[in-house]
Parts: C-alpha cells; structure tokens; sequence
C-alpha cells in the first residue's frame, strides 16, 4: 500500500515531533512543512533538504496532499484546521482542539460534513501506561472508583496566549475523559496570575461526575519541582501513575482492607503503618506514544474508523477548559456542563443538586 | 524552682505521648490521669503506678493540680475545657480547640477572665522545620510568597466523629497562619465522603489571603499512599516541606531566572530542563516538638506570655474549619471570613470583590 | 505460667531497648539492670525505680535470676557470658558473641555442658522483612541465587573498640547466613582507616559460596548518606531489601526474560528500558523484630529448643569478621573458611582452587 | 573556516549517536559511513541518503576524509585505528582504546609518530556534572579525599566480546582518572559469570591510590535496579553524582562535624539522625556531552592541542582493566599497576607494601 502523503503546519516547539515520527512510520510520508515564519524552516534546509518547504497556506494547500497535522498556537487552530478539511485533508490538530467552543463545534461539523477524519492530538491516549491504566479500571480491578487526583507542575514555560489551564489540563483532562467514560456534571476552578498579568500560571480544577466520584487537578506552572502524577483511587485498590517514574510509571496498591468498613484493631494499624496490602507495579511496554498516534491517524482514514481522541473529544475537552477558567474569574463558583452543542452555563445557587457530601448527610 | 504538677486528660492515641513529653520534662511533673473509660487506664496501673488514675472530673479536680493537658474527642474539648479553667487550672487542648466558633469564643474569653495560659497543642509550631521555614519566609529569602500548596494524604483512620478537613487541615492552617502571619480573608472547599456516610474523607480546602497569595490543601484518608508536603512558592525562591523524607525535610529551591521576566532563550531552557537554579537543603537540628511544645507551655505560664499557640489562634483554626466544611456542603462555594466574633458567612454571588486574577486581568 | 526473671548488663546504647522490649513482654519480667559505670544506671532511678539497679557482677549473680542479656562493648562479652553460664543463667548476648574465634568457642561449649541456652542477638533475623526473605529464596521464586550484595553505610558512630566490620557486617552476615543456608568458602576484604588511626571505616567484604555464588557487603562509617539495601539476585527473579524504605521494604523483580539467553531483540529492549518484567512488593506485617527476639528466647528455653541464632551461628560470624580483618591486612588476600573449630587459615596463591570464573573459562 | 570532513566507522549501537552529533555540529561534516555489515547501513539510504555509505576500510579510507570516529567491537579498535592513523586521519575511538595493553600502547607511539590527534570517546569527561565534580575536588571544597565509591548496575546487555569490567568499568575509571589526577598504585577485583560461561556478569573492582585514598566500583549486568551513582568521601564535604536523578545529579554533603574528631555528644546525635550539616545540590547546565566531545576533538586537531582523553589515558585505562581481570581470575589478588608501558604484574605475597590500615595500626 502506498504512504499517506502528509504535511505538517507550525514548527515550533512539538513541529519537529511530528516531523521526526511521521518521517519513522512505514504508513506515511512526510512531503511538506509550513510555517508563516520563514526563520524557523531555516535549519530544515540543511537536515531534511528534500522536504518541500513553504511560507503561505495557499502553496500548502496547492501540494495536494492527503493529509496534514497542525501544530500551531492554539488561536490559530481554528482557521488552519477549516482551510484544510475545506481543501480535503483529513487533519490532526495539536490540542486544544479550539481556542474555543464555538470554533470547535464548527470543525467537528464541518469534518462530519466532508467526511474526513478530525483527530486531536492527545497523545497520552496512545502512551501504554494510559492503556493499562484503562484496561484495569474497565476491569473492576480497583473496584468502584471514589475519586482521581492529579498534580501536574513544574516551573514552566510561561506562555502568553493561554494560561495553565488551557496549556496542561487537557493532558488530564483527555486522560480522565478516555478512562472514566462519561461526563462530568460540573466543574469548579480556582486559580491564580502571578508573573503575567491575567495568565492563571496556578490553577486547581475540579470535576464533580456525580454518584460520588470527583476529579481533581492541580495544574500549574510556578512550582519548583516537576510532578507528573495521577492517583485512580478504588473501594478495593487504587493505582497511581507516575510518569516521572521510569522505572515504575503505574502502581497497583491493594488496600488490604474494605475501606470504610475497617475494625478498631485495623484501623489502629493504619496508623502506625504506610501501607496495608501487596503493591504491585505492572511491567509497560516500552514505545513511543507519538508513534503510536500516527498509527492510528492512518488506521482511521484507511478504516474509516472514529479516532480515539476524535473531535467530539475535542470539543468535550474545549467546553470543559473554557469553563474552568470562567470558574476561575468567579472565585472558584461552580459551572454546570450541559451535554449539548452550547458553551458551559454558570450555575446559580438555587441551581445546586444537593451535593452528594449532602446526599450522604441527609 | 519546683516542677508544675499537671495533669493529663484522656488516655486514647495521643495521650500517651503527652504523658512521655511531660514526665521527660525537668520542668513538669505529671500526677495524674483521668479518662472517663476505666479499660483505657488499666494498662498504665502495671507501667505507671505511681501516678493518680481517676476516673471522673470531680476527683481530678480535687486534685488541686496547676495545669492539664486535655487529649480527648474534639466534642468534649470545651466542656471539659471550662471546668478546668474555672477551677483556675492551666490548660493546653488538643487541636482543634474546640467543635465550634461559638465554644472557641468562650473558652478565649473565659481564660482572659481567669488570668490562665489557654494554649492549643498544634506540634508542628514547635517543630525545627517549621521554625526555620518561618524564618526563611520573614526574611525575605523567597521574595514575595505566591502562594502555599500543601498534600497531607494517607490510607488513614477513619474518624467517626469528624471529617477529613477537621482531623488534617488544622496542621496545615496552623502552619499557615503562624508562618504568613495575616488573615485569610475567604475560604473555599470541595470534598466528598465515600466511606461513610456524611463525613468527608477526601477534600480540598482554598484560602485567598488577597494580593495573589492563595493557599491550598489537599487533605485525604483514602490515598494509597503517604504524602506530607508542603510547598512555598516565592518570587525568587521556592521551599518545600517534605516532613517524610527524613534527611532533607527542607529544600530550598533558588529559580535562577526571575519568574515572568524570562528570555525566550531561558524559557527554552526551562523546557528541557527539571530546574534552573541551585538547591539548598538546610540541616535541621533533630529535637522532638512535642518536648518544645511542653517546655513553651510552661515559660508562658511562668512568665505570662502568650503561647505561640494561643486561644486567639485556636479560634481562627475552627472558624476555618467551619467555613470549610460549609463550603464543601455548598459546592466549593467561597466563604468570607470576617476578623470579628461571629461565625464566617457565605458570600452572594453580587458580594465578589474583584478576583485577583480579575484584577490582574482588568 | 509465672514470668521469666531476667536481667539486663549493660546500660549504654543497647540496653535501653532491652529493658522496654523485655519488660513490654507478657512472658519476662526485667528484674535487675547491671552497669559497672553507676552514672549509667542514674536516670533510671526515677523512671524505673522498682528495678534492682547493681554495679557489680557478683550483686547480680547473687539475685538468682532466671536469664540475662548482655548488651556491653565485645571485647567483655565472653568473661560476662561465662560468669552467667557458669551460674546457671541462659544467656542472650548483642552481636558479634565475642571478640575471638576462641573465646566463641569456649561460650558454645559452656553452653552445651550446662545445658543453657545460648543466644547471640542477631535481630534482624527476627523481623518480618527477613523471614519473608528467607521464605521467597527457599520456595524458588527467585530461581538459582546468583548474588547477594548488601550496602550498610552512613555518617556514623565512631567506634573506638572495634573497626566498621565488626560493627556492620554481622547484620549482612547473619542474614546472609540465615538465608542461604550453607557455609562460605573463603572470604576477602578490602578496607581502609581515615578517621582513626587503626581502624578501619571503610570496607568492602565478599564471601565465596563456590557453586557461582558470592556475597558482597560494603560497610561504611563515612558515607554522606544512609543506606541499608540488600540484593538477592536469582536466575528467575531478583528481591530488594531496603529496610529505609518505609512503605515498600521489599520488592521482588521479575526480570522477564531467562538471563543468558535473551534474544537479539530483547538485548537491544534491555538497552533502551529499565526494566523488562513486574515488580511485586509484598505487603510486610508491622511488629518490632526485638519484641519477637524476647519472645524466641524464652520458647528456646521453655521447649529446650535451639535459637535462630545460636551459639554455633554466633561463632560462624566471629570466624567470618575475624578472617575478613585478616584479609584487610593482608591487602584484600583471600581466606578459607573451615568449617573446624580452629581460626581461619590464609590461603598461599598455590592453594587458589580454580576460581569460578576460571573454571567457567577453561 | 571550512568544516572538518569526519567519516564514521560502525554502524551499531553507538554509531548513530556518533553521526547525529558530528551532523549537529557547525565544525564538522559527516561525509562517509563504511561498515563491515551491509545491511546495517540499509536503514540509512533513505534517511541519510546524501552520505557515502560504505562496506570496505581501502574504500573508505580513498575518500581522504580529516577524521574518523571509530564505534566498532572493542577487538577491532586496534587495527581500523591504525589503518586511519598510517593515512593519516585524526582518530577518536569508542572506549575502551583497545583490547590490550600492547595494542593501545602501539596506537600512541604510531599517534605521535605521524603528528595525528589520537583520542577515546570517555563521553563522560565531555559532561557538565563530571566538569563541575573535578572543580569542586580540585578547590579543596570537600577537603582531603577519603575515597570513591561507585555502583554502575542494571539488567543489561549481555555482550559476548567482553566482560562487564570492560563494559562498565571505563566509566568510572575514565572519570577517578580524570577527576583524582594521580595514578593507581595496584588494583584487585573480585567477580564472577553467571549467564554466559567464561564472561564475568558481576565484578567489584577496587584501586589503591595510597595515601589512605581508595577507589571501588561495583559493575554489575544482573542487577534488578539500574544504579549510576558515585560518592567522592572527603575529610570535610562528600559528593554523591547520581546521574539518574535528573534534578539533582550533584550533591554536596557538608558533614557538619570533623570526622574522627567527633566529640561524645556528636557521636550520640549522628546516631538518631540522617545527617548532620547542610546538603546543596548545584545546578548543571544542560547540554550533550558528546556534542561537547565532538567540539573538544575538532579544537584539539585545529589547535594542535593534547585531549582530555588522549591515547596515554586511553592507555592507562587499557592497562587497569586488563588488570582487574586478572585478579579476577586470581581470585582476587592484587596486582601492581607499573606506570612504564609493560603489563601489570601480579604480586607476590612478599612485595605487599605495608597496607595503608597496617601503616596506620603500626
């Protein structure tokens, strides 16, 4: 079968990712790069001499390629991602998938309308760990799930067009989505500009998905350290995933006990002790995630299959950060997620489902 | 000069450990212990003989001691609290003060009336680590502080008669409050309860100290694992206080770049690297808190100072706590703490004052 | 049944947990503590005053106790514990047994000719970490042993009567001992003095199993960091023994692959992962090892059982620590261990058995 | 200036490192890849289509390139090297130089014979960590040097040309080379095959600096945990260099106390805590040592200067690893390190110099 003839838009920071997995694949060839600034192909010229390299849209688009990828800021996005399924392509856009849920909902339209592929790359979805991960909470492994934690920082890259939220959460964010399954009810943020004015660089976020199952992430750029760490916590067992942690990225810990139900002598052992039951941490597959996305994109357009992190993800994720911050700027109150095509409603108090804390109370 | 002769109320988890801490002491003597449950005391009438076990208030006060210390279930720190001042004893009370604002109150003011040292046992004031992250702070050695960030998690007891926020936030609010010095002026909280019934195992807990400075807690008896730290961000310097790792509980992490201020040459850097500065690690003198916690108690009531510790800080503590959990049960919704005697008040949405990152954006 | 009447000699570093382990046992009861330096004994006259506190080994002798534990420098083990056998006491002593080969002997012949139980107080052979240990090895999990290497160094307490060896090594040597079983061949070591003149600080030990199996300890007085880490490396699986840390002491490590016969592929998987199978930490049940010492003790002298840690085994370390001094001396010269009661002979080059490698060479 | 015309011989393991950094580096070309296996060079038809890729050293070498990078078997070193030397190429080598002492010392004499840079890829030498370790040595900063432990384990490539002291071992001893200045006076090894017959998986190799300075390196294919971490102990600071903590490769210990000096108080403390001064890690420059190598080749044939790894270290390195591994089969015993440009000779009993412990007993 012949490769898929494919181009990339943006090359910034994740450009020459993409550029270096498409190039790997067997499935596809990479023809053209653009970028409207001239200065950032420079250096291509020299290591990849026999790609095309193009400055205007209009030359990308009259290539003729099948498909594209695009890594451009996110308020760019939009525009770029419409010329090009416009044009035919099937398209994998950085996320976020839109700078907003309006822009989001048209291209997921508009691919649906052209019936080419619309695909976002979050590309944890395609990492092994985040397979695992999937496969033992769709087990039952960990028993029902009572809440997911994740801490997210380190000092960063203090970018200008998005705050926090918008540049981190959606690795948590597509995580949660693709291993919870449903949707959350409501979201609830606090946070904070420190060194730019008006840019969140330290952000909590908060997720209620009912039936007493909460999401929580604490999302920031400010912090000394870097911590990539997520904890799955289950009645049975709970599983951290640690990406730091090369050498043990996931950890199984058997509670040893049914929580909640603990007698006297067990929970005064509790007390003196770190742990009660077997850790176990599963061997992962070693492999690159990104490759693992080109992968897939081609699958889906050869198959006609819906990706994994397909639009309808996208605009969910999109809705879910432009709610966030607009929690954010009301003191943390808490935004309602509604399922249809409409951006996220404040919700007033007279609006409040009991909560479920209440519901137990009661 | 003569030892104090203190008593010990309530002999359950912590008791034991007062009783170590003020027999040890050159400057206490401990004569008696009173717990309402006979089967608790009877292990001690083997190892302890020579001390006083009774059984019912009465008899301990007839005692006619100097001060006590009181161990018991929060509900009953009031009571038992107040019996003990009228009869003009000293009284130091395991945190938090007491169950309620109003009770807090009263015992403050009862203990001004009678002209008697009221101290709250919050140990970690009296710790190395936490003397040394104050200094640290006052001087200036981080710059402006952003914010605070604390994760205090554990596969825990499950208290039966308060919740998670009651049980671990008062070492967080403890050290907050001592270590910024000023007053939180909203607080926030989510949580959920999944154990039990009605009381919350698993929170998150956000004050606004204004000027961009916000502090946040992670409190949680259902993790997998044990976490106890803290992280002090500032504009120059960054610190963290991590009390399980037992040969650096304090680093002290110098960015190396002003933060917002940062080249894009710098920026780059930060991408690909874990940090950008040194890091210092203090050495902490070893020294048990609760021994300086004792020793402290008595220099107050020798040389009639005010404890570190105080009634005024033990009242700002559960007013927190209240606000906190009437938060959770309102949905994260933000609290305003007032300076004065009442309770804290919900806010209505129309009272916002400007977010900081409102402001910051406007 | 009536309690064991027990005394403790030697009131220094040690015999503080021997007092509160013996007296915290139903089935002892400390009776009389001997230090021949009464300043030692003076604290306990206000914390323990119903203990008969003595300054001279006729005074205990003359009490008619039951058994003593001996907790003094080595270089008084033997005469003490001789005074004891001879007196009809059954006697545990602190590690190492004795300071000579000779003097071991003569203790594990008194013993055996008073029909007294002689015990050496290896403690780690009574934690739970060690019995799993031994558990896992003799069940094959971990296939054919191929090594263990034990790290025990820290910043630490200069002694002055004996070097680094015979102060750390008799843990990894009577664990060593404990659970593989056999008996060395030879041993040879390496060492050096910086601190004091004469004694060495600095040490590495390696025992020849024969059979391509070595052990290999590096003890250290001088280390900037503290570590106590152990490796059992088999054919199947390998187990780590690091008893800092806290909530995973133990961890076995499933290597995924036959060792020595990876494919060309799983070589090159090896090179880019750090790991190529699961790891397994079982949980380890809570309990101080030196309460479940006092225990064995008495059933050993109630069942007319043989110790854990015997006198024989005690003599098979003094034997080990004396030949592995030797080898220091002689620049790291090897050393056969008989298995005879006489002192560890030298080996001249001649004698060199085809060493392992040599044999696998030729 | 123009650049430097680099060919690069090997195509294996290390040999795309090799042709990606000489590619990257402004001051060189990579014109030509000659390896004896054809099909190792496929791969490199698409991507690096514009080198000359070829299968015979006469071809190659008729290309008349300046230098060449040389990343074959270790037994190959010596001849390839020679033919590029004789025409007249600067040569740098993968380490180790070469499989014998007699070999190595044959390529520095033809070096120096033909005016020709002569060096070996001790990429580590090239790191900003082992930079930043030789100037805190040489500034005194940790006072007198006690000695230098290594461990460089992990479950690893299992090589059929070598042993895992010639594997692993030129790390450490490139680096105690570099960093001590001074030569060994003997070394001794103990090890042992496991896998594979005849080839030692597990070795322990110790130096002897004298001068109560010692070296020792544990290399290890069979461990279950890859460890990359050296102590350099000194009278006043120790050093640990741990490369797999990637924010604090370096750490510097200020013991706090004067060892050997310890007064009875001090020996108490060290006793109950993890350390007793400050701890400050620096922080590394990023940046790619073999980028760095790459520069330091190039200045060194421009500027017609001695590298930092010139054929003499190369040598010296030879000489000690053909040593360890006779006392390997020696089990154990000591060898001589001569500086001349013999072999080292083994020792005989009688020539022990007084050991260092002896000297200090004595």
């Amino acid at each position: 079968m012949s490769k898929l003839a494919v181009g990339i838009i943006g090359y910034g920071y994740w450009g020459p990712n993409l550029v270096r997995n498409f190039s790997a694949s067997p499935l596809t060839e990479v023809v053209a790069i653009y970028d409207a600034n001239p200065a950032r192909l420079e250096p291509l010229r020299r290591t990849h001499g026999h790609l095309k390299l193009v400055n205007s849209i209009e030359e990308f688009l009259a290539l003729r390629l099948q498909a594209v990828a695009i890594a451009t800021p996110v308020a760019t996005h939009a525009a770029l991602a419409e010329r090009c399924l416009e044009a035919g392509l099937h398209v994998v856009v950085e996320k976020p998938l839109a700078a907003t849920t309006v822009e989001a909902q048209k291209l997921v339209e508009l691919a649906a309308r052209k019936g080419r592929v619309l695909m976002v790359d979050h590309t944890y979805l395609f990492s092994n760990a985040v397979r695992r991960i999937k496969e033992l909470v769709d087990s039952g492994e960990l028993g029902d799930l009572y809440y997911v934690d994740s801490v997210r920082i380190n000092l960063g890259l203090f970018r200008h067009d998005v705050n926090v939220v918008w540049d981190l959460a959606p690795h948590d964010l597509s995580i949660v989505d693709h291993v919870l399954g449903g949707q959350a009810r409501s979201i609830s943020a606090w946070g904070c500009a420190h060194a730019q004015a008006g840019i969140e660089d330290t952000a909590y976020v908060n997720l209620d998905y009912g039936d007493h199952l909460l999401a929580n992430f604490h999302v920031n750029w400010l912090s000394p350290v870097k911590v990539r760490q997520m904890i799955f916590a289950g009645a049975r067992k709970s599983l951290i995933f640690n990406e730091l942690n090369t050498t043990e990225p996931i950890k199984v810990y058997d509670h040893g006990i049914e929580l909640g139900q603990a007698s006297e002598e067990e929970r005064h052992k509790l007390l003196i002790s770190y742990r009660s039951g077997d850790i176990w941490s599963p061997h992962i597959e070693p492999g690159e995630p990104l490759q693992a996305m080109v992968t897939h994109f081609v699958e889906c357009i050869r198959g006609k299959k819906t990706p994994l992190s397909d639009g309808q993800l996208g605009l969910r994720l999109v809705r879910m950060l432009e709610a966030a911050t607009r929690s954010i700027r009301a003191q943390g109150g808490r935004v309602v997620l509604g399922g249809g095509t409409g951006s996220p409603r404040a919700m007033r108090p007279e609006q409040f489902a009991p909560t479920r804390a209440g519901r137990a109370a009661g």
